[in-house]
């Protein structure tokens, strides 16, 4: 099946089925990342309670985990929501971000990578380098790498986690520790609108909730934010408009828009 | 007075007043659950301390109390605001998000229906159901159940806690125990949006606290939503384009666009 | 150089250096705020976990504190940034917003501005004359006074902390406790969408990381603001819209647009 094919299979999967998809999210993004999940076609749900998080957790069909506001409580619950997710066999993907740049955030990510199994890290080249252990410059949430600089970084953390490390950017990285691939598209404002790295980790994680290939999946949902996010930053005035025609995109997006969207190369 | 006529003459009074509407809500919606009630004509204001909830409560025209985020302080502070604004005589409103789907959210709407006395309900059949002591089908937030399945419960629970119950979805079910009407309007695609049920459980805060019949109230509240829902899906892209001309229709309503919009039923 | 051209050449400098601005804020406008930053040209960070707010401040080119929803740990994120950007001569800036409404959140400010040795503060007519210790009128968050009203507070005010004080309204009064400035621009739209005075508040933060003399860097972030609101609600539907198009227009904000709709006196 071609790769545009693939993706869409996957889309009809979250359109038909609408996934029941819990965030354990930072405070900047929930209203972004259940939106974006909402027009993907999923079902979001959130929270930031420990208990109620375990519970939700193991009734999804996949739980997205994101540390961007490192807080007491939100923390508790996402790893709270992972050990009952992995209990139920239910796919867990990470979002590390900005891991690194404080101890709090070093703390959390090492708490979330030892007692946590997962199916997909997602994260820009100085957070998946973080996460390797090797020496990583931030500003902030933002990357002072490009993405192909974090790649032999991202191999080896996929190995050593055995799951799929995603790292993104203007190129993105998928691998598995064996495979690596990489998606073009996109456009260089997305990242003047916050979070969309968060949407993509939500969209990692509605594609895994649809298809077993953890892989594939992760590969999937990265060509649908490139082709939607080049679809919608066309002509656009600013990133305003982009956030807004980002949602209605994805809402109807078509398998020939991913196909004159996203670019992948073995 | 024609229902319309009657709609439009409380959404005036609230344009003209800008009656503080005090919210304890899920930190998912605060933002647009604050633009929407700023687009209608209230004077939101948004806390999840307990004692400055309690405070404001007192202060206020109105208090809405959504569970959607159910986390600690948030929810303290939802149930101190109810007690403060039962004391000074002020009208509260409760949102039960996802109520009956885990052991937190049915320990929280217990005590906020054994706790506060309430002016009005609003949930989607799933809730309504939950909150009733029916079983109920939920995936996460998102009713399993068309709005009139729960008309029944809606009104024993009506009768139960002395309040008016809306059961929103397609169709919206409003009772107070004793009337039973039905309003049609409003888009599918607004179930796209994130949080549009808590904004209609906001627009329910901002009516009671210009109207003093809170089954009126309630009615109109949902009125303006299907009018105004109907009226911003007309033409639209997608959810993202929906969510942004909802709030510049709510702005500027009109009568004949409630007239036009919404559609009541006995 | 004239008012215009300097504001430009700050705002240069923050799309040229993309300083690092870490905002403890509330829960109501985490998103819109991090948006804006990005297209103003910053680079945002947010958090509300007190030792990660702390490091990060360390690291900033400005630290935003924003008391608007006061809860435990929020409040003492803040205060433990404010302490770690005194230490490290990292200017402040402070938005007391509702201040004076309830007791906790005067027992806030007072916390602040007794700890935290500030930049900058900014808000309404209502914060600031509650800041001063004068009696003020609020509903909620909304100030009841003109802001030129509130500006012998302002001056006072300035005089004791040491610092710049805006008092933001339809004309904003700035003052350093002896040179006083009003500008002019904007639109009475903006009191309809959320969260735009923390925007403000937010952009002093961006402005006082590229420009030392903490006086300017306020009114050119003020005039900023003017501009680009009063652009951005020119022949807009409603306040969905302009909340859209604010974003887009600063993005691409140009010298001959502050110059025609920022008006400033001294």
């Amino acid at each position: 099946m071609p790769f545009a094919a693939a993706v869409f299979a996957d889309l009809a999967r979250i359109r038909q089925n609408a996934p029941l998809v819990v965030n354990i999210t930072n405070n900047v993004v929930t209203n972004a990342t259940a939106n974006a999940l909402l027009a993907l076609g999923a079902s979001p749900a959130m929270t930031h309670h420990p208990a109620d998080a375990a519970e939700l957790a193991a009734l999804a069909g996949a739980l997205v985990c994101n540390m961007g506001t490192p807080g007491g409580e939100n923390i508790e619950a996402m790893l709270a929501a992972g050990g009952a997710a992995n209990a139920g066999g239910v796919p867990v993907v990470f979002d590390p971000v900005a891991a690194g740049v404080t101890s709090r955030r070093r703390e959390v990510a090492g708490r979330m990578l030892e007692t946590v199994r997962l199916a997909a890290v997602r994260g820009n080249a100085s957070e998946i380098l973080a996460l390797a252990g090797e020496a990583a410059l931030s500003k902030g949430a933002d990357s002072q790498h490009a993405s192909r600089e974090a790649a032999p970084a991202a191999v080896a953390l996929a190995r050593s986690l055995g799951c799929t490390v995603c790292v993104s950017g203007e190129v993105d990285v998928v691998t598995d520790g064996e495979r690596v691939v990489e998606l073009a598209g996109g456009h260089a404002m997305m990242t003047r609108v916050t979070g969309l790295g968060c949407t993509a980790t939500a969209f990692v994680g509605a594609f895994l909730a649809v298809n077993p290939d953890y892989f594939a999946a992760t590969c999937h949902a990265m060509a649908v934010m490139a082709a939607a996010g080049r679809l919608a930053a066309a002509g656009v005035a600013g990133p305003g408009s982009l956030a807004v025609r980002f949602l209605d995109v994805v809402y109807s997006l078509t398998e020939a828009e991913i196909a004159a969207g996203a670019r992948v190369s073995a």
